[in-house]
């Protein structure tokens, strides 16, 4: 299989975690590729995905899976199934929940950094920015408060948190996140002792 | 279960489908609620979602469940199961990634809403509305060559696609997607003949 990846995207980040995690990473070839937003990429569009949105899992015998997460859930159930979601029961629609809020957060995050990096400055609009950045914030905040996430077990919505904080720390990093949710630096700090967590931090802004 | 709900959003329009087809429209209150991007809603932040979106589903339990796409999963699991998700095999994964470039071509058409209707008129960036629409054209440009889809079993890929070609027609009346697509065109017409789909079309603007 290949996967179509860049460092810095957080999405592309929790399939490659769920894919070591899973015992899968040897099978997948990453192939880099760029998708900025107001730059086309037509090869992308036509042969990959018109959203231009990566990550996509592309099949040795032909088809691509995205979104991330609908990746993570097929790499799950090769890997045997209920490893990172729940397969059935209340815990598998928490864990799905909590999962697209965390998705709904980078969402947010990643409007957040295509207005002030991406957009011209004069046509920047702060009310914008500052709904999308209060949503992720309410988010952690949401978190902070789940200890039943926080110290429950390994699955797709830790990962994902473990993205989104990352992401915090690499493209807001003086947001300060870390001081208003001790208990999100904590889990922080237990998640990158997995090997899989540490290497795939983004690279240095 | 409510369901928080506006009939112009094309998410909810989905779960709304989606709950009548599975014969669960009964057990659903239907909760107005209002989420503009740059307007706050500190109640529905705080109690239903950080995210400030909708659909969510509030469970009677107490709990809440999210995304649209979730919640759809979550009401075919209700009705039995592989009713609008096939349960298994590669027919499961093509129809979770053909929501997810539905669900992405919705989130992009939002986008171009969101830049040409909320935010300040002297703040547009033609480039960012060009590449959001562009990727919602070359999603139906995509599905236009999907007879797979287009005359294949009903399911929750259909139904995504009805909203977006619903929501085309609500805010996009000009884009003339009928011209250019004509199988979609005859499948949206097809599609217009489930009392679900019919009764669930947008208001006019």
């Amino acid at each position: 299989m290949k996967l179509t990846y860049s460092p810095a995207s957080p999405f592309a980040r929790k399939v490659r975690i769920a894919a070591i995690e899973l015992g899968l990473i040897d099978k997948i070839e990453f192939v880099p590729a760029s998708v900025t937003p107001g730059q086309p990429n037509d090869e992308y569009s036509r042969d990959i995905s018109p959203l231009k949105k990566l990550p996509v899992l592309i099949l040795d015998e032909g088809g691509v899976i995205l979104d991330s997460y609908v990746i993570a859930e097929y790499l799950d159930e090769l890997a045997g199934g209920g490893k990172l979601i729940p397969a059935s029961g209340p815990a598998r629609w928490r864990v799905k929940t909590d999962h697209s809020i965390l998705q709904g957060m980078l969402d947010s995050m990643l409007l957040c950094r295509y207005e002030k990096m991406v957009r011209p400055k004069e046509l920047h609009w702060s009310a914008w920015v500052d709904d999308h950045w209060q949503r992720a914030w309410n988010g952690m905040k949401t978190f902070e408060g789940r200890q039943d996430v926080l110290s429950g077990p390994f699955n797709i919505a830790q990962i994902a948190l473990a993205c989104v904080l990352g992401y915090a720390d690499f493209r807001f990093a003086d947001c300060g996140w870390r001081n208003s949710f001790p208990k999100l630096a904590a889990f922080n700090e237990k998640m990158l002792t997995r090997p899989s967590v540490r290497i795939s931090v983004p690279p240095s802004a």
